[in-house]
């Protein structure tokens, strides 16, 4: 099964503790569908101008990405600025130009619009409705969303919660939607909003998932050196949605194994810069961590 | 197996945002006892004053805890109070009276000399090191410490640590410790210090135990309402050592279970003050919770 995500591409200058880059690719779009395109097939709906280097447009072709929804239009590609913390967790927004992406309106081609594994990255609920209005009978939709948008569009945000079944959150996105700081009393208000399940990120302590009845809990994969953590949830998410649409399967056992991949692919993308590590990444690697991750986390293993 | 725990005993009055308590029975060794004497029989080392009261003995002694080691003597027990911030992960100490644990000096009986699962919980590093003095060929030794004696007697902790084989510590001691922000980094310095084990308690974000050659990691049982923080620590280590002597097994697969039967018990203490859920407690409470633990952290599962 092939998989649609519509989102934001981006360049990216970071800083982090360990050095800093200028101009990389980046953009939730972009992690997702790098990460997701390990398992399946992936459609990208997105904008960029048209200083959108033909090498990035030929990396994204050679990992199987469909940019046929990519639209290129005049101007610049819209631009991120951020410096890190010592600690990590923390950074601040040095510099945002949103460029073409500030007039962005998905427009779903016809060969998108059958498409039954849906991401709809962090962008403006209102814009997330849109895609969903145009797909004929998606079957697993996913969704991301971020403060911005909880803060100052949380009608629209509430309306689209109501439409879909995965809703994808950090821990502090969580509580700022839910109200509440508990993280079980938030997601269990998160899935009284519509979702059928909600996996909540927790940065280096992993990833929790709660449905009406159930509750998975893995930590992160333990690393020595985070070098950027930019873009690790988008590639969490891609890996996670990735996994799903390649098993063509929703049901419990199938989600937990998605969150594990999920969790492997967003342990790989931060141990260099941007999405430098997922541009030498192998099948090869990712199942051997996988595997490392199933001994980290069995309480019957040794 | 029996197990020997050396430790303080306090009464403890506790504000968190739920309530308050005054003079509740606490105290590392208490919280440690308590717990492990689910498992296996223990013996406290401890000392209280000439005001604590035979209802408190009686309760030790109903759960199987031999106080032939505790020595009371005249004066009052320690006592501690504080009060948890809304974001419980936050305390303020608003009260500290050592009294009769200010002298405390462990004197180890023939009976316990041969003793062969033993925890040093957080006492000052030269009456732990007194404690392995006085022991004929202890087979597992866990200790404790904190930030007070990370900052103000670290060499004495050091050569402590090249005679213990499990460290609990938690996350920020272990940074303190080690010097060390990332957890990986930390823990392989901590492990060069001397332990073969060091097991990092992360709260609310679980255990993770690192060896020179393995790493296991489990999230803390996910909780709609932690009502008091107090004593989750030491009873954690009072699950784990407990079902380590119940097993007589310390392997790598005992060592998970041991940890899983810790968080279990940690997420039991927290749900009322002080250690008053461990004393209606049952076995078959345990059991049920070990069981869901598993079903939340199984990959497999479903």
């Amino acid at each position: 099964m092939s998989i649609l995500v519509v989102g934001s591409v981006f360049f990216d200058s970071i800083e982090t503790p360990h050095g800093k880059v200028a101009r990389a690719l980046g953009g939730a779009a972009t992690y997702f569908s790098v990460a997701a395109s390990f398992f399946a097939p992936v459609q990208m709906v997105a904008t960029v101008g048209d200083d959108f280097p033909q090498a990035e447009i030929d990396f994204l072709s050679r990992r199987g990405v469909d940019l046929s929804g990519l639209q290129k239009r005049p101007g610049r590609t819209g631009f991120w600025a951020g410096r890190y913390h010592e600690d990590m967790n923390q950074r601040d927004t040095l510099d945002l130009q949103l460029n073409v992406f500030a007039d962005f309106k998905p427009q779903l081609a016809a060969s998108h619009r059958a498409a039954q594994y849906v991401f709809l990255a962090n962008i403006d609920p209102k814009l997330q409705a849109m895609v969903l209005d145009q797909l004929a009978a998606p079957g697993v939709v996913g969704c991301d969303t971020m403060n911005h948008w909880i803060t100052g569009s949380r009608g629209d945000l509430e309306q689209l919660l109501g439409r879909v079944g995965i809703l994808v959150i950090n821990d502090e996105e969580a509580r700022l939607l839910s109200g509440e700081r508990n993280v079980v009393r938030a997601a269990r208000r998160l899935l009284s909003m519509g979702p059928k399940r909600v996996l909540i990120k927790r940065g280096e302590y992993g990833v929790i998932q709660f449905s009406a009845d159930s509750v998975f809990a893995v930590p992160a994969f333990p690393l020595e050196e985070v070098f950027d953590p930019t873009g690790a949830g988008d590639t969490f998410a891609g890996g996670f949605m990735g996994e799903l649409a390649r098993a063509g399967d929703a049901s419990e056992v199938a989600l937990r194994r998605a969150i594990v991949y999920g969790s492997v692919m967003a342990s790989f993308v931060v141990e260099d810069f941007g999405m430098n590590r997922l541009r030498t990444l192998t099948p090869d690697d990712i199942e051997r961590r996988y595997r490392q991750f199933v001994s980290l986390t069995d309480i019957n293993g040794a």
